[in-house]
């Protein structure tokens, strides 16, 4: 079996994604902390890995990738047979592809933002600004408002089962649900109970224990 | 051979990557305008196709789809046998993968708002504001050196072939080209090559002719 490396940080949505990738199709990988404050994402030793200098950055043999997303979907196609399918086949790949795109397009350009303001700028010792938080909460809602009609007719985003455009939530659900911003989710029960199912997942345990280690 | 019918405008960027993947594709496809001036994206037999309002959206036997990128990429897996193959098999899927998402989130988020500030909002009256444009401008040179760079070891951005990684480029390349920011692709030979070898490709000139029905 080839050997995973990832290059990235515990704390990083982008890299939290990949390693719920790689626990849910139960590959072992070496993880590679890249320390940011030190500006060791600028390096040039990072920047052969991804000229972008951002993180999360994948090694597997002599393929190097970047950008989450398309390092979950190489694994997810290239390890089709390991562990929790993640992609759906037949007539289930347009909604797949579909729902893959509005979680990149629609949630996560809000969820980044609220995310930032609520979680991470405290976190930094650095102040919230309360007109984002205001003006992305009401583009959220609009979001979970189309998610709650989705998620009332499929059990998952795509389809019954949970797949990429489920997992590559967890990172900003995680963040959002330890903010004021929770009650947004909670007031919608079926993006409710959505939340509670995926973020109960196994391999999304293993990920959240990392940033205790 | 389905029928695939396309709710769009001729001058939306998304609208555009469906039409120039169905092109070159040699897929038939019937255009189905959508007036957005008279808000025909917010009405009810719009939501129906795409709840977030936007356009394109695609219909296609029974299947409903939206998200441009999302539209390209089921077109060219569920016809992978017609026209230009567009996406890359074996070693090459991984750069494939990664450079799709480049256009994504580096690429189109600062072109985006140089299109909007540079083209849109002199079309529709509004007046452009420096700051926004200096900022993205610079945004846009450090991607364009790493496109460079790319570039010179490849001849398109994923391999050696033209795939979606390249052609999602086209509709706001388009855009730029009439603008004073040509120079930054100009500037950069390999980059400017690329543009004038994508742009010039018939499927784009035919995307480019709707302009002018």
């Amino acid at each position: 079996m080839a050997v995973f490396k990832v290059h990235g940080a515990v704390f990083s949505s982008p890299s939290m994604r990949v390693f719920a990738c790689l626990y849910e199709k139960d590959l072992d990988f070496q993880f590679i902390p890249v320390n940011m404050g030190a500006g060791e994402h600028k390096s040039e030793t990072f920047l052969s890995l991804n000229p972008f200098g951002q993180i999360p950055a994948l090694e597997v043999g002599d393929q190097k990738l970047f950008e989450s997303r398309a390092i979950t979907q190489y694994i997810a196609e290239e390890y089709a047979d390991k562990g929790t399918q993640l992609t759906c086949p037949g007539k289930a790949k347009a909604p797949f592809l579909v729902w893959k795109e509005v979680e990149a397009h629609q949630f996560d350009p809000v969820a980044s933002k609220l995310s930032w303001e609520l979680v991470l700028k405290p976190m930094f010792g650095q102040t919230t600004d309360p007109a984002v938080v205001e003006e992305n909460e009401a583009k959220l809602c609009k979001v979970l408002d189309i998610y709650e009609a989705r998620l009332a007719q499929s059990k998952y985003l795509a389809c019954d089962c949970f797949t990429l455009a489920d997992m590559h939530h967890l990172p900003h659900l995680n963040y959002l649900m330890g903010t004021p911003v929770k009650k947004l989710f909670d007031s919608r029960p079926h993006v409710s109970a959505w939340v509670a199912d995926i973020s109960s997942r196994p391999a999304w345990s293993k990920v959240i224990a990392m940033h205790k280690q």
